[in-house]
């Protein structure tokens, strides 16, 4: 953790865009709306955001009060009941939960080792959702392929009884463009493996690190192919079967896994609401995800997230006052299965989306804030240029209008809600990510400072002023 | 992995050195030993390491064919069996294998959790050589002392039936020098806390990443003090109880340690030597060590070592042909578990000490080297000037001449033999020192061949020259 920042500079800037906003000289675009806040409202409460540790605090209380919380589970039910807290402490008029259905699947043991040639122990982990391997495990030879596409060119004689190991790689990128091309791998793997006659699926961590952890995340199964185990390797681990192979030699493995199905259970989407005093009915919905994979501590993914929206909306709280439009933030029930609370949460509210103004999820840990995308009508993109314009010297730039919103709003332009993307610089996201490596001490204090500010000027311009995005 | 290097520059650099070394115009310090070899030689065999991947490729061939190597397992057995085997197919003249008695530990399960206040689970290792907790674990409360020397200011009273947390933080350091301060917490704090009553004993990991690994390493115990288990937590889960302490809580953990006594065994010193053609009694001793740790594939400690030093050897046999001196490489056993092997090999070899030219060892990963010290004769320091020019260009400096030689060679100059320290850069190699972090990929190859040249210069000039170091 660095302290703070360039704020003299950054508020300078502010209060004068503030000032020229209200002169005449400036673009349409720059106009203020109607009821608009002032300059010096928006300039108090960056002022309050770049000194305040809520965000970070608010992450520390949920990692080390509660720490992981996969869906279904005891920590997932502790941290409901801390959400429900935490939202009552810091003084949300309104905090409730709506139910969702999960299904509870436990990790358990996961262990594998060489056979043949060279024999050592490996680091894996199940993927979520995978079944057991047979009592005692299984051992048996590995076939290697470079990718999922590899995999499915492959004959079923040459991978029949065998482990597939998919030895994709990921490449690092800022805004995490090296995920796609490989979750596939992650996510299909026992499928297309399955289909050819394997007894189970390794894959190459979906991950950019080089230190010794396997990368867990969700996994599926087809009803129509059998179900066999899948788990991923860490990148060293994977270099070693990869070096045995290279040399000419014929790899076998014994794979051990304990995962197991615990049933359905109950958990919640918590939410905490500041209700607006003009336009109560106007939504602006900012949302996290509560859940976490049970390894780590779920700091980066999503406790950074949760801590900035719920920070976010109670230093507009405290700053500003009670808004003029309805602030909503949702901390969503079991993203990382499969956003089950952020589909619950359509299927349950679906009448009432036409009252939101805008959504958005932070969701991609706590890099630096590099960019707003929209999702906005042409009339609400021209009246978000002073939004743009505050954003600036935070190192925000406005980007393009085709955002999609993070993964629990990502369903929400379906049903005409403008969404917004604020995109963080996660080039570092995937060193970490649903790993026993997600801990507390991956956050930076000054880049979750910046997030802070970033949401609460963003969230305190669609909820004071009356942007129509829509 | 980046590739090479500046080598025109630097051997240009040597050549001209050479050259100037041959002139008549240079101080007494750099004149040419009698019998010195040609700066021709030296310039090939610079040329030769700077572009080998020998010593990477040794590192890679005992990780990927071995991997973990503790005292006495079947790990350590077969590192033995890689190790004759390796110098045999390098054409060392002499391969031999000295006994060296070690008792085997297994380490087994080590898991830990919060009771309370707050669930969750923690990443912990056992120390080596620590005893089991007892059977079902043990749950009790937490002291956390912030030093070892805090500990022993504490009563029993204090700490009676209870878990000591040893909360000491390790600094980085380029020497190193953050060890030793907290390093005694490791190797002492089972005693100190027993003493006053302690159930058991967890530090903060020895170590300067915030990757989530326990460090293990070897503790001690005393003949008058009760024997109790004695565990690492991470940085990230020592954070975690600290935070929960801060809060003002009392934190109980549950701790269960399977560690076991395997009983004696017998491993070897593995050495391979090129004879020397002029003064074979004359030796010049380059040495790694060949157990590691359990966790981890030990490439940084010490398979880098190891590839240094072997492929030094090889290098100069291939370049400049069979040595005047002989070289002697000793891959020692059961340094981990206190240089055993080295203590062995001192007491197998004590009438024959005063043959040895000059002993150092590489064990501190593969960083650049960046000093050379020395404990050298005052004839000898003058002799080695010659040795200073040539390691200069490559970035390595002329140290002091107060060397203690690394860990197994420590003891040697008790027994007048001169020995020497080639400094490695160990910024980060505390990162990873002791976890199952310490893999391959942490090894850069520009680096290693820094190393391997050096190491080859260093050895070529000690053994093709009559260099007097006593």
């Amino acid at each position: 953790m660095k302290s703070t920042t360039s704020l003299t500079i950054i508020l300078a800037t502010l209060v004068s865009i503030g000032i020229s906003a209200c002169s005449s000289t400036l673009p349409a675009e720059n106009m203020p709306v109607s009821e608009a806040p002032q300059a010096d409202e928006f300039s108090q409460l960056l002022s309050a955001a770049n000194e305040s540790d809520l965000a970070y605090d608010i992450v520390k209380s949920l990692t080390v009060e509660v720490g992981p919380r996969i869906p279904g589970s005891e920590g997932d039910k502790r941290a409901v009941a801390w959400a429900e807290s935490k939202f009552n402490q810091l003084g949300f008029d309104r905090v409730y939960k709506e139910p969702v259905r999960v299904r509870n699947w436990s990790r358990g043991l996961a262990d594998a080792s060489v056979v043949s040639p060279f024999p050592q122990s490996l680091v894996i982990t199940a993927l979520g959702g995978s079944i057991a391997t047979p009592e005692g495990g299984l051992q048996t030879d590995v076939v290697m392929v470079s990718s999922l596409e590899h995999l499915t060119q492959l004959s079923p004689e040459q991978v029949n009884g065998k482990i597939v190991f998919i030895n994709h790689r990921m490449t690092r990128d800022k805004a995490g463009r090296g995920y796609g091309p490989v979750v596939s791998g992650r996510v299909q793997g026992a499928v297309e493996a399955a289909k050819l006659g394997a007894q189970a699926v390794l894959i190459r961590s979906v991950g950019t690190d080089n230190s010794r952890f396997a990368h867990t995340g969700i996994m599926r199964y087809a009803d129509d192919v059998e179900k066999i185990p899948a788990g991923a390797l860490s990148n060293a681990d994977a270099d070693i079967i990869e070096a045995m192979i290279a040399q000419g030699h014929t790899v076998t493995l014994d794979v051990d896994m304990r995962a197991k199905e615990l049933g359905w259970q109950t958990t919640y989407n918590v939410i905490g609401e500041f209700i607006g005093t003009e336009q109560p009915d106007d939504v602006v919905l900012i949302s996290a995800h509560l859940d976490s994979w049970d390894e780590g501590t779920g700091a980066l993914d999503d406790g950074a997230g949760v801590g900035i929206v719920m920070a976010a909306a109670k230093l507009i709280k405290d700053t500003i006052g009670q808004p003029k439009r309805t602030i909503r933030v949702i901390l969503y029930a079991a993203e990382e299965i499969g956003l089950v609370g952020a589909f619950e949460y359509v299927r349950a509210n679906k009448d009432q989306l036409d009252n939101i103004v805008v959504a958005a999820e932070s969701d991609f840990g706590a890099g630096k804030i590099y960019q707003l995308d929209t999702l906005f009508s042409e009339q609400g993109l021209s009246q978000a240029g002073r939004l743009f314009s505050m954003l600036a010297p935070l190192g925000v730039e406005q980007g393009n209008n085709q955002a999609t919103g993070g993964p629990d709003v990502s369903m929400l332009p379906k049903y005409d809600v403008p969404v917004v993307n604020l995109r963080q610089d996660g080039t570092y996201y995937f060193d970490y990510h649903h790993t026993p490596n997600d801990t507390l001490d991956k956050i930076d204090l000054d880049d979750i400072r910046q997030n802070q500010a970033v949401w609460a000027l963003f969230t305190a311009y669609m909820a004071n002023t009356d942007i129509q995005t829509r």
